[in-house]
């Protein structure tokens, strides 16, 4: 790579091929998209704003011929991995924004065909009104996020449909070369089972442009999922601690006996508290993490169990109804299961209103109020609500819910782990004292991916205007790292700040993803230092 | 690649680096290897023998070094697409069958990490004595067939778990390069959930080495199926031939709602013939293909429907009540639904043994006997049955199951349709009249491989003692295959002979397969021509 050239020389570059106003480096664009969740800033030379793929051809033969270093985001929402930043200052963000066409809908087979700017909320309400036979799946980001930007960082939803990855096919790809080319049998211009059958013939290449830069993807199709029959979310509480590991063990058979399908979650009392109310500076007089005992009597306050596990069941009525009985049978040890259902909110609402003139009344509509974007959220209806939680230790929480504009800190620690109780504990183990002792809150979702691992996602939560905090985050995300890798837990997925240490002695490996680099971008323009090591990084 | 070199001047160089008898060049084993059920056949130069991943690794770098092509085979059961053949004369197959030791299996999480020269045979048994908690998954290709082998080319068997890509991880790869890897978390030594979540971190590779000819695969985890609680296997029999889109239609619904979740299978009455019993050559006074009233007359004989749908539902006791009935309320307008289970076949065994002295109890003894082995193959009980089926047109049908020792012919014509009713009749009206023109029979199972998509599975059978046969069966599958083509019908996996027309009219897709050559195998030392293009045919 050359140096870095200036946003105004890009420009120039940039503005020969595209529209009008579709290459800004003015110093507030700049500032704006070198904001981020994590601590520091990391600024771009220019943003580029391509509405077609063939806008974005054009930018990668100008990248090519002037070796300029492309950062393509579909709608910049990868909240706590980086958020719109790139790895490195200096770059040309290629925000994908614009390309944000539903290209087709096929209510037969169940699929949409997008572009990657296409926001959850965007397609949610597209499908809700022209295929109300389907739900999407969703991710907790908000209705603005990606879908594209998900699944090719292979982030999962909620639903039976969780894995985006396992989902979704025939994905565009405009190649570092320059090459347009789509995967499965979406190369044959004429296949008729492009959009239904993932691997086409010869090698299957979807997997190799998730969690890498090797070109930029300007379409994709995607599954939706056929609306079931019957529906019902859960929720378990879990009053003690100790039996982290007997959830664990009771889940897995239930998981992997296809009784549950869909993602489960064993959140902590902290990861809910997030979700309710602001760090209680006050009653811990200022000081972090939460005191022990002020711990236990928010968590008997909220009523709320040491871990509260939901997720959903669905299928034909008799499917549901037999799941139901065999969860709830299963779990009768370590606590109570309450299934909800639609018929059973409005049946609340319906009472709330009814009694609303009793305080009871009252509390009984605020918790259905509170309850139903988490429920939505199973049945892939997009929300704002987990975006509150990113607020929990902002001094002056915003009424905005950009996490960007309020300064939220966050950075996510997310191993993957065997799906297993004696895992579980071990993880918590290693991460709880490294956080503790940067006086972090350690929320925790365990979240079962697959019928055999599962993930727990954890984060750092901080408040970028305490300057401290950042430096404090930074360091307590990389001894947990370090702890968890040296232990063998390692993440599904990384930010940004993460990409230099991935590959740390792999040798071999990391020396055949840059080969693959090579192939599918010689020049390496393609958003260099992200998930793949550069030729001088394997050297 | 430099000009062929003989067989003799090959076990040269190789013996130095394998033990005594692991290099044959003799005419015999040469010979040997040469047989195929397609037309013709394929002459290696020699026959290597690794038994080990540091053998392997040593044959690559002594092909390296002198340019010698290798063919990869796990165990050489690749029937109908090759065999145990190179696409080309002259090659070193590198036969992995000493390679066959099962490596670790796992019963807390239920998998097996396995050698590439594993059959499905010995796992199964494996399994049956150390996990019985387990089924594994199992094609239709023997007990001898190897489980990678499969895998690698994108097959898939009966169960829950048939699509074996999807259900297999941690691929340890010997490249053309000569490096090592191991894909997914593999390649970090110490990851805990190496063999339970598939995509690892960055790129996800694993997809990339089916269907190719990037590396030797010398080792891979496959996982196993938690035993059911409770199994049925189902059968329906449709009178009609013109129901075949009404059945599909009636079945895509029941798989989308995730009702059905095991392959099914709907076979033509063709397709059940040639499991019963050889062609009526005498009947038929020596004309082929088999004559309409005599068809009607077999149909007829053996109760037989124009079409004939197997499958199973497994799941929890409750569950797998509730799909049978919608199962068989969907199907009651094409069918009655008949379910058979271990106890009723246990109930009917006893019943045939306690009316053995009847003419009807030896019927019964022999329907059950036919009955068992594709009961067993939905449970994932490998068995030789489909292996007879392949002699269907030999004049003089051998004791063997080998099709090679009795010479059987055969190709496959599997391409991949919508799962639609009126796709299903489109590939019929493509296909059949092309069979019909060159004299052959036309079995077809179509096979619901996921929620949108099946595979119409169709073979040419015939004789290789007729050599007018074999050109018609080159000459019938090359017909078909443009055909399908043309109507946007692509095969879901290819045999030898399709491999030089794989890619035509593909130029920049087939560019980006042959620069990933260039990246894993730069010698193109492993498997030319297999799958992907070469340098020179994509100039």
């Amino acid at each position: 790579m050359t140096p870095l050239q200036t946003g105004a020389a890009l420009c120039d570059y940039f503005q020969a091929v595209l529209p009008e106003g579709a290459c800004d480096d003015s110093p507030g664009r700049c500032a704006g998209y070198a904001r981020t969740t994590l601590p520091g800033e990391v600024r771009p030379a220019c943003v580029l704003y391509p509405a077609s793929t063939a806008e974005v051809e054009r930018v990668v033969a100008v990248a090519n011929a002037h070796q300029i270093p492309l950062y393509p985001l579909s709608r910049g929402k990868n909240w706590g991995y980086g958020d719109a930043c790139a790895p490195a200052e200096g770059m040309a963000i290629v925000d994908l924004s614009r390309m944000n066409r539903i290209l087709e809908l096929n209510t037969e087979y169940g699929y949409v065909r997008i572009e990657p700017g296409v926001s959850q909320g965007e397609l949610h309400d597209y499908i809700a009104q022209h295929a109300p036979g389907y739900w999407l799946d969703c991710t907790g980001a908000g209705p603005d996020a990606s879908i594209a930007g998900n699944t090719l960082e292979r982030g999962f939803g909620h639903t039976a449909y969780a894995d985006h990855l396992r989902t979704s096919c025939n994905f565009e790809v405009v190649l570092g070369t320059g090459v347009r080319i789509s995967t499965g049998f979406g190369h044959f211009g004429n296949a008729v089972a492009a959009n239904l059958f993932p691997y086409g013939l010869g090698p299957s290449l979807d997997g190799v442009f998730t969690q890498s830069n090797f070109g930029i993807v300007t379409a994709l199709t995607v599954w939706l999922l056929p609306r079931p029959q019957a529906f019902r979310s859960f929720y378990i509480k879990v009053k003690e601690e100790r039996h982290l590991a007997e959830i664990v063990e009771r889940l897995r058979p239930l998981r992997m006996q296809g009784i549950l399908n869909s993602a489960v979650h064993i959140g902590n009392d902290i990861r809910v508290f997030t979700s309710q109310q602001q760090y209680p500076w006050m009653e811990a007089a200022g000081k972090t993490p939460l005191p022990l005992a002020l711990r236990r009597q928010l968590r008997d306050a909220s009523r709320l169990g040491a871990w509260n596990i939901t997720g959903s069941i669905m299928g034909s009525r008799a499917q549901v109804r037999a799941a139901a009985r065999e969860l709830k049978a299963a779990m009768r040890a370590v606590g109570f299961t309450l299934f909800v259902t639609d018929a059973r909110l409005d049946w609340g609402d319906a009472l709330a209103r009814a009694i609303s003139w009793l305080p009871v009344g009252r509390a009984l509509a605020r918790n259905l109020e509170a309850l139903r974007p988490n429920y939505g959220l199973l049945k892939g209806i997009p929300t704002t609500f987990p975006l509150k939680s990113l607020q929990w230790r902002l001094r002056e929480p915003g009424g905005s819910l950009d996490p960007l504009e309020t300064r939220c800190g966050l950075m996510w620690v997310a191993p993957v782990l065997p799906l297993s109780g004696a895992h579980a504990e071990a993880v918590l183990r290693l991460v709880e004292p490294i956080f503790t002792r940067h006086g972090f809150d350690l929320p925790v979702t365990f979240t079962l991916l697959n019928d055999r691992s599962m993930v727990a996602v954890m984060n750092i939560s901080f408040d970028k205007r305490v300057e401290e905090e950042g430096a404090a985050a930074a360091q307590c995300y990389e001894e947990a790292q370090q702890a968890l890798r040296a232990a063998g837990y390692y993440p599904y997925r990384a930010g940004i700040q993460a990409m230099p240490s991935l590959w740390e002695n792999s040798a071999p490996y990391a020396g055949v993803l840059t080969s693959l680099k090579q192939a599918f971008d010689p020049n390496g323009i393609i958003a260099p230092g992200r998930y793949v090591p550069s030729a001088t990084d394997a050297d």
